[in-house]
């Protein structure tokens, strides 16, 4: 999508160098970064200068080709993939991509593994690019469909950042959105702030400015009296895991808003590329949740006199507890949007879905 | 209650001064600040150096009596009781407080105004501190009916800041959860930080510590998550407008928490002097939602250096909407904890029990 009218995209291969737009500092500052070494796709993804469940995979995917180029022995190969897997426990797209490039390399000979798991890496990014834009098309026909009956603009509401920061390009939750001013529908979005690292007033908003789409910051609390007040349309987020059951594992907040959503007859949409689906998982309890260090809540990166500083907005010896994901049952989410069609969240249905 | 070992109420007249706690500078700093003029009253409501319903009707009722010891005319009192009536329109006690006082000082002489009226802000603080140490006992009895029955630490989730600093001494919602310390029923309290402000990170964690009650604080975005989990054994809030009929009108964000507390069978309590019922507003819709400014968001209060600064967290162009209350309907609310007893939240039963 486009910054300061250039086209870009999350993560490039470009020179035999892979680079990243870090993310920490948007929307302050627009830094592209160099991935050099493992360490450094490693403190990428933990540290989230890339964050969200699709580019996760991406990146782990180029971590692990990155390191295979170095050194293709099958023990640094399952090394690596331990290392790149233990960063964040939640998003199944880590465990996915590094699968998809495992299950290929293993198979052929140590001398041609480098430069296979970097096409596998490169179409993974690629592939991802595709299933957003078809996100996106087909997200489109929901907001089409609410906008033929309402005949006004549209007010959707969304959770964290499904942008295509979140992605390669285009998103998932945001597709929908960006096609949908591309047809010019009069569409409105709320953005929850999303702490405690406050993706949605730094990131979607910068999204969603850059693309000149009209949208207002709230505080996470704010969404449920909107939803009464009748001032949101549709729910519209990403997703980190999706069950196979139908389940929706996304960032902490996700389900507040959704049991809310259900309470005012507001239709609740998950978009996510079917990549982000757990076969293997079928309860809830079962998914993992990571909990992340309590200083993300005190702690803020702020701009003082155009320099980047990190502050405390409460003593930091205040206890804190930070999980960074709930699960949102079946029962709150209206459909399921992927690249392969809209669904609803139910087993079968998704099992059908995912045989097309 | 104690602040470094030594008695403090949020309020109080001393050698005929009125002082405060500078409640936008907690946990930070500790300020003492005399009110030195109708602006000075008005300013401290307005930019929330106090704050929280009770409080804000005693700092009017004070306000108020202030101006009239200056200036007796029937004129003068009702242009100050516009003025002090205009700074925060959804907590009712500012309305109850001022009513209060020129109830009884328009009935008497000029010249006899001035003192009556400061007995009147008198008796109002005196009664608030009566009426919360009420709700205190009261709100222990439902604390240890739910220990009786779990035999563990009992986890209580609370919202925004209902503590001692929303009232002159004591608090609504962390009332009971004084008496249950004292009672030593094993206790642990989920703080909600509560953005925009953070009156749950900076105050109610700052009480809680001066307390020894043990807390977690988390995002807004938590509650859900720990509620799920079965993390949360009751919620507990205040209220600054409670309807006749039983809906409660409270900090953002405590709608979403009562919505899925029913959803998942937590009990959910609201602790309020019955000085926060409106007997006129039947329809929900009817309460002034107070919208504050946006800036809000994105300006934060932070210590750096040992230096109080504020600065922003995200684009201060970033539009944003910043609604300060929502509205909890009655079907989410197991009991209303009062200083005259514990009543469901229905107009008959509340009548019942204002009657008492």
């Amino acid at each position: 999508m486009k910054v300061n009218k250039k086209d870009y995209s999350t993560i490039w291969f470009e020179n035999n160098k892979i680079k990243i737009i870090d993310q920490t500092k948007l929307p302050f500052k627009f830094e592209i970064k160099e991935l050099k070494s493992l360490q450094s796709f490693v403190s990428a993804i933990k540290k989230m200068e890339v964050r969200g469940a699709p580019l996760i995979g991406v990146t782990a995917a180029y971590g692990l080709a990155f390191e295979i180029l170095r050194e293709p022995s099958r023990s640094n190969i399952f090394k690596t993939y331990k290392k790149l897997f233990n960063c964040r426990p939640t998003a199944i797209n880590l465990r996915w991509a590094l699968d998809e490039v495992i299950n290929t390399v293993l198979k052929i000979p140590p001398k041609k593994r480098g430069k296979e798991s970097l096409k596998i890496a490169n179409k993974i990014r690629n592939d991802d690019i595709k299933s957003c834009k078809q996100i996106g098309k087909n997200g489109l026909k929901i907001i089409q469909n609410i906008y033929k009956k309402k005949k006004r603009c549209i007010n959707i509401l969304t959770h964290c950042n499904a942008g295509w920061l979140a992605t390669v390009d285009w998103g998932t939750a945001l597709a929908p959105i960006f096609f949908a001013k591309r047809k010019k529908i009069p569409i409105h979005i709320w953005v929850d702030e999303t702490r405690p690292r406050n993706q949605g007033a730094l990131l979607t908003s910068w999204e969603l400015k850059n693309e000149n789409i009209p949208h207002t910051v709230i505080v996470d609390n704010a969404g449920g009296h909107l939803m009464q007040n009748k001032e949101v349309d549709m729910c519209l987020v990403g997703s980190d895991r999706t069950t196979i059951s139908g389940n929706v594992c996304n960032k902490i907040g996700t389900y507040l808003k959704a049991v809310v959503a259900y309470e005012n007859k507001i239709p609740f949409f998950v978009a996510l590329p079917t990549s982000t689906i757990d076969k293997k998982i079928k309860k809830i309890s079962d998914i993992p949740i990571e909990i992340r260090d309590g200083s993300e809540l005190s702690k803020v990166n702020l701009k003082i006199k155009n320099k980047l500083l990190s502050a405390n907005i409460f003593e930091k010896e205040t206890p804190t507890l930070n999980p960074a994901f709930d699960v949102t049952p079946k029962k709150f989410i209206t459909k399921l949007i992927t690249e392969k069609g809209i669904c609803d969240p139910n087993e079968e249905k998704i099992k059908r879905l995912l045989r097309n």
